[in-house]
């Protein structure tokens, strides 16, 4: 990756945080860049200066609205018909899952990957309207999991939920080959997105899945509290309107909903339900259209790819230390335990003694890191530096054992 | 009003918005003042710098949404715990209409008087559950409110809904009446607050009410994409969570959701799902705790009072206005039409012609003005003189008769 060094200078001096740290977890939040920043406070000023009612404002805001979708439908592969802002993955993931009128003995199929936000829409559909939560165990997520999910088909299947890229292994599962056979069930796909839009290449048409929930603060490098999600015609036609608000109404001049009536939306865009933070829009708009000019999507993939193989091998190369990232389908997340190490202990030991930002999952219980386009070798190899040092200053595991 | 002039002189100062234009709108959305841009931008300079991962932003964000929940209690009378933040007013009366397992033949009472926002909810329970929404038609909002909601109370009756302050007419509604008639009969009130928190007192604890719903960024000059909702203990008890998330889930370490199960969390944070903009949390808190502590709750309702009366009175005194909005139940929100003038025409007039910033109405269709604690008697002299002027060039009502 020599040929690049200047490229991912610029890009590290345009990212402050990536220098001040050594910051290996874009996997919960990852570094905002300055122009992102300076889009967003552009658009706080004008609207302290000016108020928020001015006519003006009105198109200024609905066109940031079209300009986030359209990054995010560029990045995903789809028209941006089929793309609503959200505040985060698991807006996306409850679209899907309440959007169903799910009758008792209803079924729904999902894996022991997810991470709680997901697991929540679940849990309340399964609470309220009695379906059956059917979950896969797919073991570090590198084995057959379109077996493991067949065999929980039943003719009461009508949703399976799972992660394109699991939170707490980082495994690549098979999203496409899973949806493929859950059509020819007639079954409906929704994909927790979190880890893998910005991480690797995803083309929702392509894969054919319903419903792709993204979020706007991890490999984006947006900012908190703005996400996305992906509605394929399919299922605009099939999911029904849970949160819905003003933003989710087809108002014509004059046509306003009256007595319990009202006409939805034709686009994605009736899932929007309210008002939403401008600057904060204006800025998610920014982050997905600073990476894809600045910084190059295919390049960015290919390097998180490389700095994750590379922390792979690197970490496999240390005595004790066991990765649990299935190598042959990963990308920039990599967990691992340390014998002898409590994972929660070490990584706070990474974070006061060597200013290295990881975090710690709790199932399986280990350490994650995430190599994000604007890392280095060298930021994985002060990693591996610090855990030779402080290992042995770390307590075995027992709190979370 | 002429003692406070040093003071009104001091709020315009640091609302530069409202120097800039006759700042008649706050209904549809407050001034920023420049301690809360200053407030946010230091939090968003902060996460670009320090990046938003490190372990001590956790602790900040948490107090920032522990202060921002407090801020909303103290000004709603209600313990923090009976606070859940959200995006806006429709998100909490989403969380009170979609909390209820609805069966086939469940009335809901609502009024005629209800923002798109407020109606939508209803229309998705309708659609979807079918349930039977009747409307209670309220003429101007100033008559018998609490008999006309009784009228349609039956034994299927499961839930009300209404707002406190009507946007389009600017009544004050007797929500506190209403609730007791309505808990006499087992019936849960949600009530729509967009138009009244921050513009008359509120107090939920007296009203009794069991969810109340508030924007912050209307009358409480915050950032848009804020707002609150309060969950009564006895809505505690029955609402059940609809959209879910990491938020909503007590997790005390180690304790995750599993296949399906998930432990909420005991407070009204439940509704909280996910991540949030933290700028803009930043934001709620600082321009509630800036009117309260600089401009004062109680001197602020008054002002918005007087104001709102000197209006009415104003405007009924020009030959051919007729206002809409009743005296006897008013505050800030001030409704007309001109005879021969159409309401879009000259709304859009009295913007380009004159700087003037109000806006129609659909049903009624009018104009609507709203007076804000920032503005002054001369505001409304120059929305009159303007009216004046430019009345005489407008077309009369067509497009929306």
């Amino acid at each position: 990756m020599t040929e690049k060094t200047t490229n991912v200078a610029a890009i590290r001096d345009a990212m402050p945080a990536v220098t001040r740290h050594v910051y290996l977890n874009t996997g919960t939040c990852g570094p905002l860049p300055r122009p992102v920043e300076e889009t967003m406070r552009a658009i706080a000023e004008a609207e302290l200066d000016d108020g928020r009612i001015v006519p003006e404002r009105y198109l200024i805001n609905s066109d940031l609205k079209r300009q986030a979708r359209e990054e995010v439908a560029a990045l995903l592969g789809c028209s941006p018909d089929n793309i609503a802002l959200t505040r985060h993955t698991t807006d996306g993931i409850n679209i899907g899952v309440l959007g169903i009128n799910w009758q008792p003995g209803d079924e729904i199929i999902t894996t022991d990957m997810e991470h709680p936000g997901g697991q929540a829409p679940l849990f309340t559909v399964a609470r309220r309207y009695g379906v059956t939560i059917r979950t896969a165990r797919l073991g570090d997520g590198g084995g057959d999991v379109v077996g493991a999910i067949a065999r929980l088909i039943t003719p009461r299947t009508r949703l399976i939920m799972l992660s394109h890229l699991t939170w707490n292994t980082g495994a690549i599962l098979p999203v496409g080959a899973v949806t493929e056979l859950a059509h020819q069930h007639g079954i409906l796909v929704v994909v927790d997105g979190a880890q893998s839009a910005g991480s690797i290449p995803v083309n929702v048409t392509e894969l054919g899945v319903d419903v792709y929930a993204i979020p706007g603060q991890k490999w984006l490098c947006g900012p908190e509290g703005t996400g996305a999600v992906y509605i394929a015609d399919n299922a605009l036609d099939i999911l029904q309107l849970t949160v819905a608000g003003y933003s989710s109404l087809a108002m014509p001049h004059g046509i306003e909903p009256i007595g319990g009536y009202l006409l939805p939306k034709a686009t994605a865009e009736r899932f929007e339900v309210g008002g939403m933070n401008m600057p904060a829009i204006a800025g998610q708009a920014a982050s997905i259209r600073w990476i894809r000019t600045t910084v190059g999507f295919p390049w960015a993939f290919e390097r998180i790819q490389q700095l994750g193989d590379y922390a792979w091998q690197s970490l496999s190369e240390l005595d004790g230390v066991h990765v649990i990232t299935p190598r042959h389908c990963m990308a920039g997340l990599v967990c691992f335990t340390v014998d002898g190490c409590d994972p929660a202990a070490l990584v706070q030991a990474l974070w006061q003694e060597a200013n290295v930002i990881v975090r710690f999952i709790s199932h399986p219980y280990c350490i994650r890191l995430s190599a994000g386009f604007y890392n280095t070798e060298e930021d994985i190899d002060q990693l591996i530096d610090a855990i030779r040092r402080l290992r042995k200053h770390c307590s075995p595991s027992t709190a979370h054992a």
